[in-house]
């Protein structure tokens, strides 16, 4: 893990982790070239568990924990940014987030998909600026410097540009996969959503499992005075032995509708390059 | 759809509907060529609904949930035994079971995986005696016979070689699929599980995703009171990247574990042949 710098321009210093599964040192060199050029003021600090391997995880469940709170805790951090999503985050949000000091208040934490358990469990307790987009995993999509760049433009510059262009000030937002919102409901990972436009995506999802989870996740938002729902991508839908009959779009209408929850279009979030930021709560620009 | 005999000896009235996807003329053949053989007083009344076809489903919301409604309030119709799964009797279960009348109540509701949301609502209305087992479905299983006979043997016999060999008389059970319970959690299908043991079982589930909805349902069950959790059978995990390091009963006992519900050992329920029934609440032999 890189050490303290006394570099007399003002720099970033973002800390990576990874909560669910294990990043490659390839990938992590290639993030670290690109923003070596284009955001040559952020330091990315890749901690050595990013790297580590059990089992389906980046580390067990202890090493995880241990690698994001003493980053987040870390007074020489200024923002925490998730390696990769997977699966994971859920077995250790609610004790990572128990063990987070004052430092750990003043930071932007980013990231999406099964990261969202941490991005849900430290909005749930107020904690940092939270926000939903890119990650370094992204490098390796199609057009995936794009959105690694997108989000150090968030990070380092608080970047409009970067933002989901739907977004409005004076109205609170908060982004997530579907079928890791679906398994948080009920958890003590879930936030408060009264008042919030609410955006989900999906991936590699039969549309009957889209379904089924929506059927779950509008159940439980009922009546919870949500402010609406958006839906962002919808991606790499796996080839059922016959068609759903339904399309994405019209499957969150219908359930929406049912749940009196205003549905309120589409967003540029999602498993692809285009994956537009959300900051959660008020916009904070 | 049969109209009422008037035969002789007593007969058993089992009306079939398809609560989520299409069933197969060709296997209703056989499924009532087998119980001609097997149990002669059964009759097998298939809703000619079984058979429809609309996208993923077994025919529209609507005509799924009139064929189900009105096969159960029927007097001449002793019990009900749901088709087969798939995906869709969540889509209708609350608004059926809100439709059943007194004669309904008097009936078996016999199933299981997707069923389980027709079971989950019926017994947490406290409609008929609803059970767990094989479906017709399972005609087409290798050693299915044996499942599909196992079924006439309860609905016809109550036969008590036909139930999981662990229950006790004295104790309340539930089963569920596990991916289909979890979806129910906090919605109006799922039953109180106050004093009951319940048994689960999954199919076809990456071990990480059987893990995170592990987490989901233990997460949503801590405190509700459960006498114990109990593990039938974990069948058809797919091969991911790297193997996930920990067993599928390993899971359930560190879920259990940390949510404080007992771990009770193993159970004989899945998708497969050996599916031995579980009748919900109190053992009724």
């Amino acid at each position: 893990m890189a050490q303290g710098t006394n570099s007399i321009s003002p720099s970033v210093r973002i800390g990576i982790c990874a909560p669910s599964t294990p990043f490659t040192r390839d990938a992590a060199r290639r993030v670290m070239a690109l923003a070596a050029r284009t955001h040559p003021q952020a330091e990315l600090v890749f901690a050595e568990q990013c790297f580590s391997e059990q089992g389906h995880f980046a580390g067990s469940d202890t090493q995880r924990t241990d690698s994001f709170v003493s980053l987040a805790n870390d007074p020489d951090i200024d923002a925490i940014w998730f390696a990769r999503g997977g699966y994971g985050a859920a077995r250790i949000a609610e004790a990572a987030v128990q063990r987070l000091n004052d430092v750990a208040h003043r930071k932007i934490y980013l990231g999406y998909s099964d990261a969202g358990n941490l991005l849900g469990a430290l909005y749930r307790a107020g904690i940092g600026q939270v926000a939903h987009g890119p990650m370094p995993s992204d490098i390796g999509r199609t057009g995936g410097e794009e959105a690694v760049v997108r989000s150090l433009d968030w990070i380092v510059h608080r970047l409009a540009d970067a933002l989901e262009p739907g977004l409005v000030s004076g109205q609170k937002y908060a982004a997530f996969n579907l079928m890791t919102l679906a398994m948080m409901t009920g958890t003590k990972l879930i936030p408060d959503l009264h008042d919030h436009i609410l955006i989900i995506e999906e991936i590699s999802e039969y549309l009957y499992a889209f379904d089924r989870a929506m059927f779950h996740l509008c159940s439980n938002l009922a009546g919870q005075g949500l402010a609406g729902i958006r839906l962002g991508g919808v991606d790499d839908i796996p080839e059922n032995d016959r068609p759903f009959g339904e399309s994405a779009e019209a499957i969150v209408q219908r359930w929406a509708g049912e749940n009196a929850i205003a549905y309120l279009g589409r967003a540029e979030i999602g498993h692809h390059a285009q994956n537009r930021i959300v900051p959660f709560g008020l916009l904070p620009i």
